[in-house]
């Protein structure tokens, strides 16, 4: 993988942060390593990151208002400088009212979820749309790469309708239903970008040990993002509009 | 079928007009025969029938709206009389940018889709629980069927994210984003309702000549709700959780 430009949302903490030191950590990092969160001040670790690697940019992002992500996208315009963006990775998310009964699932879970997992990032890929595709048509690779092109949005196994069923953990039903939206989002964006030569795939990261995902997670951040930097490079043609788990398996709709 | 007390949402015209027939042809009609539009004066093939038919209601319900649902499902409550509700039909829906592409998808036209397909319907399935649970707990058939105590939400082809693929139509965005987002509720309250003994699935009604379908539909009303009439008789406990064509094929996710 070699990246010249890659914006993480949701960087503050988590995968996104974990995201942002393996980035860092790269033999040939990025130049642009743009990382968001909503609270910039409050990001104190990411901050820190920031302060000793230049390349590494902190912006202000609320995915749920649109001001905010205009105010965003202009500004990674300027640090682009026009040079185009490679990868795109839609990390930040909610996953609000968790397993919870369908009684009380609410309008207020429901359309934040829908704001954070589908209208805001389909905002944001739209406005940086010029500078990936100014990526894929300046790179000289063939075919379809991450360090090319691509735009990954983070799904989830819980985003699998096929993998629901009796036995299973408690329905989480905002974030079930809006991040399986994501899913068909992925491959509706895979088939009208494959023109452009941008990828755009989806990925279950693992269960994590994250503050979304509990202390109980089977991964650590580490391991998450080290598997999933393994997959990302292993991406081609045949991965865009597909659902991957962070060990490389294609997980079922 | 034999159905004491049906819903059919979205009933002023195309397929679930064509219920509203269907089911007042039957040798043995349902009691009550809920049907609803956004503007009832305007309805007036609907109101003709329910002129002449004593068991059929016209409901002003705009899906939108927790206002008019909360409106709605006080006055179906009404017409119950604590006797439970057999099958709700969630056929009301919008097919808003149409065929667009990726750069034309607008918040407003993503937010209205998933407040018609998934907000909405959720609300009118929680304030509607009570009467299915008691339709179930007061029929003497064992298992699970249409006669007893059934959710159907009205999902597409579209909605397949296996059947997306290049080479096929133009993208519907909103649209196909939310149905995806249906058949994922589907699965959920599939699994969460059964042992309330309430049946939950989704259909693809086939591509149907009405206003949504356009005049290229490759069925009549007639010829699709005939068809799911059919289908839904047929349904046991082992069609729950699953989206089915019209002509009873199992549509994959």
């Amino acid at each position: 993988m070699n990246v010249r430009s890659v914006i993480i949302t949701g960087a503050n903490r988590g995968i996104g942060l974990e995201f942002v030191k393996q980035f860092v950590a790269l033999p040939k990092p990025p130049s642009h390593l743009i990382s968001t969160c909503r609270s910039p001040e409050q990001a104190t670790e990411l901050q820190s990151i920031a302060k000793s690697n230049s390349n590494v940019h902190v912006l202000q992002l609320d995915i749920l208002s649109d001001d905010s992500i205009n105010a965003f996208t202009d500004k990674v315009k300027n640090i682009l400088e026009g040079q185009g963006l490679n990868l795109l990775l839609n990390n930040a998310g909610v996953h609000l009212e968790r397993f919870g009964d369908f009684d009380k699932v609410s309008r207020n879970g429901l359309e934040q979820s829908f704001s954070a997992h589908i209208t805001g990032p389909v905002k944001i890929c739209q406005d940086l749309l010029p500078s990936l595709k100014a990526a894929a048509a300046a790179s000289p690779q063939p075919g379809m790469s991450v360090s090319k092109a691509a735009i990954i949005h983070f799904s989830s196994i819980m985003a699998s309708i096929a993998s629901v069923g009796p036995g299973g953990p408690p329905s989480s039903y905002s974030y079930q239903v809006t991040k399986s939206a994501v899913n068909m989002l992925t491959k509706l964006m895979s088939v009208d970008l494959e023109s452009s030569g941008i990828l755009v795939a989806c990925i279950h990261p693992g269960w994590v040990k994250t503050d979304m995902g509990g202390p109980n997670g089977q991964l650590t951040t580490d391991q998450s993002v080290k598997s999933l930097f393994e997959l990302f490079s292993s991406f081609n043609k045949s991965s865009a509009g597909k659902l991957f788990s962070y060990n490389g398996e294609i997980i079922p709709w």
